[in-house]
């Protein structure tokens, strides 16, 4: 017994050793919060981003604009090395779309087509509608319960903080096509994936089946699904007529742009913090992604303008992630033999909220380095959440699968985020620039952290 | 000394003995609160007015089938006397409208038509914008000073309670086009009049002058203005397509729809209560002015339900305010000699956010009618404002015009009205419900108080 406790206060003497950062790191740690609460540069570089190049979906001109730009901004930003790999994805473009309920009475609704959506005929799609209160009410309904008709998925989706209730929402968005296709509809329209009561339609992405007819497959904003619900409530037959014209264009390339501050004493290891660089064509991608994309810049800078790190610190600007993470699946293709020198990875996809706290995704012996970690992110206001089953992050997805490489999530406060989601609505103004910087500051201090500590973190 | 206090104490007996209301008069205003604060109707009303009908501009068939929706209505609610008035205005048609900027990058951009406006070329106007934050500003540019280009003021509104940042804000709406084309401009655009970070554009109407060429005329959202703003800060030059595709159509034929439920001593004597029928053509019209017809028609029928009131109360939703006010104008016109019998007008017309004001715009001598029917109002949140100069809605302008009609102000919170005003925006889901019965209540006991009163109140 006396023995068992002896090794256990070695072993934790080790691990304190080990994971508790030297007063000359602590020191730069606090220089590295008060410069990145308060620097203009992630608002200057998102407010740049978001204006001059605005959308930049993949397979539009834009997307190739932006990686352009993002090259330009990283070499202006003196990061060491500046590159770029392509990645390739399956381009579709949007090119209208509009709506209007044809019975009872004329009147426009506001939609917009689904990523992947197959265009309608010149004229349109006009049908009768029948509506579903889920996916599930859906797949239950019998063959042919949807012939000739526009199935209306009607799902509404909850607010929340930790955006967990975009899961069980998306699946309509996913499948529900395929769904309606099965049960004999000519068009798919649901309840857009929003917690907002404004006018915005959101887009998404929407995936066929092979053998199954591709239908048009659009998403109506909360106000006109409650129009669509009301006339039904009314006794009203209602009919619609959804026009949507888009193309598929077969595969694209786009391009992961990649810049690096190179570590002095293990170069080749290194801290990945992503975010995707491209949006959706609707808005200018301010919230999805740019607020990221200036996030994880911001953080990577202001930790060079302070010191040199024993680590690198890599910024990964993934490409084509809302076609299905294509530049991320690329770059760990690529880089499939070296993911093991990733030391910590952490994406910023989820707005420009607060981050309220801290989960790891690593093997149980790096835990204290985590600890270790967390500790100085307190006083930012993220609290450690110990569970060890960090999501990362949409683009860290095939990062996690590989096993090996250390996963973070930064949580943020995703109330409102899906109010401007995938929306024309997600625009500048929707960035406060003070909590912007709180997000900053806490990727800064994580990556700057990570780089220095004396273990190195393995992934599970 | 004596004689004249006793004369100003016999006075305000008399005023006290004219003007407060019996016992079952008071006992009936407790009732309508009560009834009026639980119904469902006005609610109904307004939901089915902008589901089934949906948007109502003047001069589209959706405006007469909104004019036999409100007949059919009225009558359902067993208005003693239901009937239609002609009004003609000057129609004028949306048929498409978009923008995007070409210089330094093409990205679209939110616009909309203000109302009148003249289309571009088949393609669009395309031009380099020049900036002025006023309209003043404008005027004070040298001739040419617009030569060729887009004129873009940038004028923030503001937000307030009462609204009244509004009319410095729909100077450069109402008059913008006019001096752009008098400094050469090709094509004038604005800010909205908008309080909103939403990306909705705001239209209304703008009106040409005689001699001076008429040019297209657009509003752009607030994140618009912001980008186009940004840009040119950023030392772009900036050039933007604007294609606006619109039809001025002669004189078109509303209706102002009336109901009345007719008074039991002094049938002829009437209390008016207004809101308007017709709507923009973007939104459902919820807020502007499904509300105000719901509103003043439940009020009406509120009081029918609980008792038969001495003088008349009459319901008038008039046409085609949005255009310039032509069913408010036609009313006047077609009962100019009778106006005197109006002992109480008021309109509903600013949303459906809570009423915290009641004024009135009477000769003085009607003042303490006034304070009897206000001291009634105060259990329901609402106040009252002696200043006695009371706009009391647009509608009401001709009828303040004529000096001999008592007006009233209800006054609304406005605080939010103009996120949503004149937008594709204004839908059901932007109205509570247990504030819009507030609003009931406070039209049922002002137009029941007003009818029952003692001394007919009469105008300045
Ligand atoms: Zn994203
Ligand atoms: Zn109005």
């Amino acid at each position: 017994m006396k023995k068992l406790l002896l090794a256990a206060l070695v072993l934790s003497a080790n691990v304190f050793a080990a994971d508790t950062f030297d007063a000359q790191t602590i020191k730069v740690t606090e220089q590295l919060k008060e410069k990145s609460l308060n620097s203009e540069l992630a608002y200057d570089i998102v407010a740049r981003l978001t204006t001059e190049v605005g959308p930049r979906m993949a397979g539009t001109p834009k997307d190739l604009e932006a990686v352009d730009w993002a090259m330009k901004e990283l070499q202006r930003l003196g990061f060491d090395k500046v590159w770029k790999e392509p990645a390739k994805f399956p381009a579709w473009l949007r090119y209208s779309e509009s709506a209007e309920i044809i019975l009872p009475s004329k009147q426009p609704i506001h939609i917009t087509a689904l990523g992947n959506s197959v265009s309608t005929p010149k004229d349109g799609t006009r049908a009768p509608i029948v509506i579903f209160e889920t996916l599930e009410e859906l797949e239950a309904a019998p063959e042919n319960a949807a012939k000739g008709k526009i199935v209306f998925i009607n799902y509404r989706m909850d607010r929340s903080l930790d955006g967990n209730s975009y899961g069980p929402a998306v699946q309509a968005r996913n499948r529900g096509a395929v769904v309606a296709s099965q049960k004999g509809a000519v068009a798919f329209m649901m309840r857009s994936v929003s917690t907002a009561k404004h006018r915005f339609a959101h887009t998404g992405g929407n995936h066929y089946k092979d053998g199954i007819k591709a239908i048009p497959a659009v998403a109506l904003a909360n106000p006109d699904a409650d129009q669509i619900e009301r006339l039904l409530q009314l006794g009203h037959k209602v009919e619609v007529n959804l026009n949507v014209q888009a193309e598929s264009k077969g595969m694209g390339t786009s391009y992961n742009v990649i810049g690096e501050f190179t570590g002095t004493e293990k170069p080749n290891e290194y801290v990945l913090l992503g975010a995707h660089l491209d949006s959706w064509d609707l808005g200018t991608g301010a919230l999805d992604d740019g607020a990221g994309v200036a996030i994880i810049t911001a953080a990577a800078k202001h930790i060079s303008e302070l010191t040199k790190t024993k680590r690198s610190v890599r910024v990964v600007l993934f490409a084509a992630e809302e076609q299905g993470l294509w530049g991320a699946k690329a770059y760990v293709k690529k880089h499939q033999d070296e993911l093991g020198n990733i030391v910590a990875a952490a994406e910023s996809d989820f707005g420009a909220d607060l981050i309220y706290a801290v989960e790891s995704r690593v093997a149980s012996n790096s835990l204290p380095t985590v600890r270790a970690i967390a500790k100085h992110l307190k006083d930012l206001g993220v609290k450690y959440d110990a569970r060890n089953n960090a999501f990362g992050g949409p683009d860290l997805i095939p990062f996690k699968d590989s096993k090996v490489v250390p996963i973070f999530s930064l949580h943020q406060d995703g109330t409102d985020y899906f109010d401007y989601h995938h929306t024309a609505d997600d625009t500048l103004d929707k960035i406060d620039p003070v909590k912007l910087n709180q997000n900053v500051a806490v990727y800064a201090v994580f990556a700057y952290l990570a780089a220095q500590s004396q273990t190195k973190m393995i992934g599970k």
